[in-house]
Parts: C-alpha cells; sequence; structure tokens
C-alpha cells in the first residue's frame, strides 16, 4: 500500500527503565506461566499449571453453540455488547448459584475474562497502596500478581487441614485496618484443603462484626468428588462478600469466561473500572457459552469430570505413598486439581525443580503461593491434565529425583 | 444440592464508600455507553455509538472458521494459551503491518481484547500519578477513560484540517516533562481529520530528539474511501511509538480482539501486565479470528466496507447540506466512521441531545471527547451502523431540532 519512508533516525533514543511507572517495578512474571514454557517440551510430564484436561473438552458441543449463534444471533454476537455481561449467561448463572444457596439477581453479576479479571478489577476497584490485604499462606498465585500492581501490603494467615485459622484471622482483624480478606474455600489452590463449615459461620460472623469485606474465590466449587458440599460464605452472608467463579475448570479456560457477585453498589463500580480496562467480555464467547449451558450440557460435563479428576487424585495419592520417600507429607483434596506436597524442612524447592525437569518431571515450587516467599520446602502438583498411566511414571520419576537429592 | 443456610445477621453493614481506593473517585460511566443505552429503544435512529455495520459482519465465514479450529485443533483452542498471544495469528498480523510499511517481528506483539485493552495496559505500564499526557483536544474518550484511573495530568493540543498542531505539541514539549503523546493519525476518532504527512514526518522527528514516547492509535487507517494511504508513524519511527490497532472495525467489536506493536521490552513489561490483568486473550477467538485472516477473507471484507461507509459519509454529508440550518460546519473526513459537527458557540449539545431524543435521534456530546470539559458546542455522528436511507431520516430529524431550538 504505501510506499515505505525511510526510517527517521532517532536524534535521541528512549530510556524506557526511566519511562515506566513505579507500579510497573512491582510487576513480575508468573512462576507458573514461565514453568509452562518448560512443561511444553514433550516428553516433561508436568503437574505444573492446572490445566483441565484438555481430551474432555466439549469440542462438538461448542461448534454446535457455534453454528447456532452465528446462524440465528450473528448481528448481536459479533457486535460491541453492554458492559455488564449477556443477560441470559447472567440469568443461566442466576439459576446455578442458586443450586449453592447463593441468592443473587442478574444486576448482582459481572461477566469478566475469567477470574483472573475479576481478581484484577476487585483490586482496582478497592486497594489503594499501603492497604491491608489478608491472605491465606499459602494463596493463589494469581491474585497476588494481579494485586501486586495496586501496591497492597499482605497480611497472611496460616492454614490447617480445616482451611484458614479464624482464630488467628480474628487477631489480625483486631489489630489491622484492613481492606480485604481473600480465601478459597472448595479444593484451595494450593493447599488442597476445604474451610470447615463452622468456621465459614465464624468467619462471615467476624467479617459482618469489623464491617471487613471477603474476596471468595471459588474456581472449583463443583469438583467435588467426595463429602458434602458446603455452604458457600456468600451464601451465608451476601452484604460482605465479593464472590468470583469461572467457566475455566468446568466448560473451558480458553475462552476465558468467569463472573463475580457482588452487592450491586459494588458491581457498578466493578463496571465503571471493565468499561475502562476492556469495555466488554467477547459478546460472541458469552452467547456460545450460554448456549452450552441452556442446553443442560454442562451438569453431565461435571458429573463425568469429577470422576475422572477423582481417578487422577486417587492414582496421584497412590503413586506418593508407592515412590516419595519417608519424611515427605501431603494434603488429601476433597476435590479439586491440586496437590501440596511439603519436604523435609531444608529442602529448596526452587533448587529441587531444576534436578526435576532433569527427570523430566516439572511442579510448582512452594515459594510462588506465598507473598513473603516462605513456602521453600513445600510444591505444588496439579493431577488434571495428566493420565493415571502418566501420572504415575511422573510421580516416580519424582521420587527417584527426590531419593537422589535428600533420600 | 447445599441446604440453604439461615444468612447471618451483618451486625454492621460495610460502608462500601469508604471501602473504595482513591483511583475509584476517577472512574466514570463512559458517555458512550450510557448513550447506547438511549439508542436501544427501537425508534431512536443513532449515530452515537462508533458500531461497525452489523448487517456485513462475516456470519458464515466466522461458522466455517469455529468449525475447523473445533474439529481440528479444540484441545489447543479450548486450554490456557501464552499471554502474548496465538503465534500464527502474530505472524499474520506481521505480514499485514509490513503492507503499511510497518517492520515488526512476531515478539513485537501483543495480543489484547481490543484496543481499549492496549490503553488499559499502556496506561498501567507507564502512567504515574501527575504524569503528563498529551492528547488531541479532541481525543478518543476511551482513552480517557483508561488513563483517568491512573491520575495523569492531560495536557490538549489542539487539531486543524491536517490533524494535530505539531508547532503547538513542540511548544509543549519544550515546556513540559511529558511521559507519553497520544495520537489518532487517521480519520481522528471524533474530528474525522487526518494527520498531513509532513506533520507526520515533523512529528516522530521531535518526540524523538526529546525522548518522548508517542501512542499511535489506529484503529480505522484501513478504512480509507479516497486518496492515498499515508505512512503510519510507526513506519517512520519504530523506536518510539507504541502502535495500537484492532479487529473491531474490520472483522467484529463482539470478539474483542486488538493488539499493539512496540520494542520488545515494551512488549515484555505490557505481558506483565496482562498477565495480572487477564492471563491471555481468548484462545479460541485468537484461532477463530486468525482462520478467517489465514483463509484470505478479511482483504476483501476490508473493500467492501469501504464501499458500504464511504456511500454511508456521502449520504450523510449530503443530508446535512440539505437539512441543517446555517452557522453549522463539519469536518469531510476521507475515511473512519465519524463526522464532528460543530454548532454556533451559544449552543450546549449536552442540552440538546435531549431534544434531540425526543425527536427520535441520538449523538455523542462534544465534551465526552475533551479531558477538561470543551467542546460544548461540538457533537460527533456515526454514519457506519445506519444505512443511507435512515442517515438521511435522522438528520432531517437533528436539522429539525436544531431549527426548531437555535434556528
Amino acid at each position: 500500500m504505501t510506499k515505505r519512508t525511510k526510517t527517521a533516525e532517532s536524534a535521541k533514543g528512549i530510556d524506557w527503565d526511566r519511562c515506566y511507572a513505579q507500579r510497573t517495578q512491582r510487576m513480575t512474571s508468573s512462576i507458573i506461566r514461565e514453568t509452562l514454557k518448560i512443561a511444553q517440551q514433550p516428553e516433561v510430564i508436568s503437574f505444573a499449571g492446572g490445566m483441565p484436561a484438555s481430551e474432555f473438552f466439549l469440542a462438538r458441543e461448542m461448534e454446535e453453540a457455534c453454528r447456532y449463534v452465528l446462524a440465528n444471533e450473528a448481528q448481536k454476537a459479533l457486535q460491541y455488547g453492554v458492559t455488564e455481561g449477556y443477560p441470559p449467561l447472567k440469568a443461566y448463572l442466576v439459576g446455578k448459584m442458586q443450586e449453592y444457596g447463593i441468592t443473587a439477581e442478574e444486576d448482582d453479576i459481572l461477566i469478566t475474562n475469567g477470574s483472573q479479571q475479576a481478581l484484577d478489577l476487585v483490586g482496582r476497584v478497592f486497594i489503594d497502596p499501603g492497604d491491608v490485604v489478608i491472605t491465606e499462606a499459602p494463596t493463589y498465585l494469581g491474585a497476588l500478581q494481579a494485586w501486586n500492581v495496586y501496591g497492597p501490603r499482605y497480611v497472611t494467615v496460616p492454614l490447617d487441614d480445616d482451611g484458614i485459622r479464624v482464630d488467628q484471622l480474628e487477631d489480625v482483624l483486631k489489630r489491622e485496618q484492613v481492606k480485604l480478606v481473600y480465601v478459597l474455600p472448595n479444593f484451595h489452590n494450593p493447599a488442597g484443603v476445604t474451610l470447615s463449615l463452622e468456621r465459614r459461620r465464624k468467619l462471615v460472623e467476624i467479617a459482618a462484626s469489623c464491617g471487613v469485606c471477603i474476596v471468595e474465590d471459588d474456581p472449583y466449587g463443583e469438583l467435588r468428588f467426595e463429602g458434602e458440599d458446603l455452604s458457600p460464605l456468600v451464601a451465608l452472608d451476601r452484604g460482605n462478600v465479593l464472590y468470583l467463579s469461572t467457566f475455566s475448570k468446568i466448560l473451558s479456560p480458553g475462552i476465558r469466561l468467569g463472573w463475580i457477585t457482588a452487592p450491586k453498589e459494588v458491581i457498578g463500580k466493578l463496571v465503571q473500572a471493565k468499561q475502562g480496562a476492556d469495555l466488554h467480555t467477547s459478546t460472541f464467547v458469552q452467547m456460545v457459552a450460554n448456549d452450552v449451558c441452556q442446553r443442560g450440557l454442562l451438569r453431565p460435563h461435571v458429573l463425568k469430570l469429577r470422576k475422572v479428576y477423582k481417578e487422577r487424585r486417587d492414582t496421584m495419592l497412590a503413586s506418593m505413598e508407592k515412590y516419595f520417600p519417608p519424611g515427605v507429607s501431603w494434603i488429601r483434596p476433597q476435590g479439586g486439581l491440586f496437590l501440596w506436597v511439603t519436604l523435609p524442612e531444608h529442602v529448596d524447592t526452587t533448587e529441587f525443580l531444576k534436578v526435576a525437569v532433569e527427570e523430566k518431571v516439572a511442579f510448582v515450587p512452594g515459594p510462588a503461593f506465598y507473598p513473603d516467599g516462605r513456602g521453600r520446602n513445600c510444591m505444588r502438583l496439579s493431577f488434571s491434565n495428566v493420565t493415571p498411566e502418566v501420572i504415575e511414571e511422573g510421580i516416580r520419576r519424582l521420587g527417584q529425583a527426590l531419593v537422589r537429592e535428600f533420600g
């Protein structure tokens, strides 16, 4: 088209480092993302990323949905949409959440580009530099990555087998002016634990009495393999809880579709934040996902995924029993995608990852999940996107590396 | 599933206003978005939103692309992807930009959720509170909305028929420590003007000599109805320019797909920012768009759109000649989607919009496009998503309202 014009000589190149905002210095590459690059080598067995099982994606059903949407509603699907989200999809989510005791209206929901964007928007709307954010220790690294740019001061509360130590949380709330309390009650990423019902009740009670906001992140709640569903925090107190969930683990992460449920006035602010961030989430993707959901295809798919992931969890647990040396311990999660493994005190899993990769197996080292770099002797293993046979082989390799290094 | 648990009594409700971050006070609803709500009343003829013509979307071609991608590469398309973007789509963009004299490699590109996200990421990476950002006056309101949360101080430079007054820009650069210069060289939104080649050369020369970064926003460059393509700024100096473009106006805004081309080290920072913001843009959408592009379907579509929009522009210009009272003036754009109309000094278009909506016609009032609320007597008309017959009727209504109020 245009003739190439001679490139102007830059009299003075830009010193980019001098140009970046202060918050840019707080950005770091996600260790999960970097580890994915290792995991892309085909011979490496990766327990690193929290990826759903690719072979069970609803490809044909999604194809049918695309055909339906584009044959019947292309002019809407390919056009700009409202920031709040596609109303029929929000109506579907109202019903879906109702099954878990969550009473919400369409206007209490904002559709986001996966939960990650919901975390970012929460940070954007709530966190001033220096604000205290309470997280569990360990916690989801994506939340840290979303919020670091907003400059909070993290205060951590430990987990035990029943989830966050609510007694210790109460002490922190007495001592500190807290902006947000961030928790993952179901099949914690990375710790695998589930918050007990008793502590859930206590948690919302304390939060209400202190007037502090809880951010409840629930990407895995539907992937329960055994035991009873426990009431989400937002079902116990709608007023103080921002509830985040996603289609990533039950339908597809590649479509980037999540949502946040919150009091209407908070949704209003989140909508304004999202307008500036990207106007709205893909209309087309929302309508395709909605079509799959409205045809009732999600529920049987989730039931199937529960079976698949349960088998994989069981295989991983049995393999660890078989191949890991003494002195290694782990949590048995009731659902989700992750196992959290604690190695002897002197082990540094960041160093050990290099050894493991030589043995062609990968995981995420513990410190990625702590705002303060603890978790040195821990690692997260994901069992979701690896077949049982490969899980056993991968754990065998990992056990071999452990024995070689520390056995 | 779970039995409904009795909602805990909130001992103390949350005072949300006290919880929001300071930046949240700078968030405002987009006037375009709000106006869209008016425009949704079916009897209103809307010249407000900058929406592409829905009836020309490539519905069947997109459907074929979805079928191909889901039949052949579903496991990739529905899975997590890399933050940088889908490599074959980036490769396509390298070739596409080359046609306009832009030399870029795949690693110089980041795929975003429409240009709006690119604007947000640029703000996130570069703008500290108080930093000086130069915009044209008027300028794209989406940029203001993206950046307001980062707290810049805007300094504006006026436009004339040849685009930004580069001589006045030079004066500002001598006077102020400037972080970014934001320009829309082609078929300016909202002003409709195009930056002359002479000024393009001068602009990159000045920016290079001052070591200041230019943000070149080019959503409409391919929609030229007449005259020669002019070299993008980034083709004149790759070192100092961040170049933003999008599939929104040439394929579909509803899929939310745009990109930014920048020096590799800046892309690295933008990638880190995007990881925190939403991990990555939909793999599925990227692969579907890539399939349409690789099959060569975009070019003939763009040629068709040029004809369609040219006819609509011409109809709007002719209708304004016919129906608008004396004292109203406008720019004749060589491409794009917008006409910028200047009314007599004493007219307040924000007030006049109410009258216009009573006459069942809508536009965007001028002040939306100024960081400082000027443009009181101006309005933006979009001709892209209205058929010629309806354009004439809408302009007749608008002319009637003008005569009634100010004639």
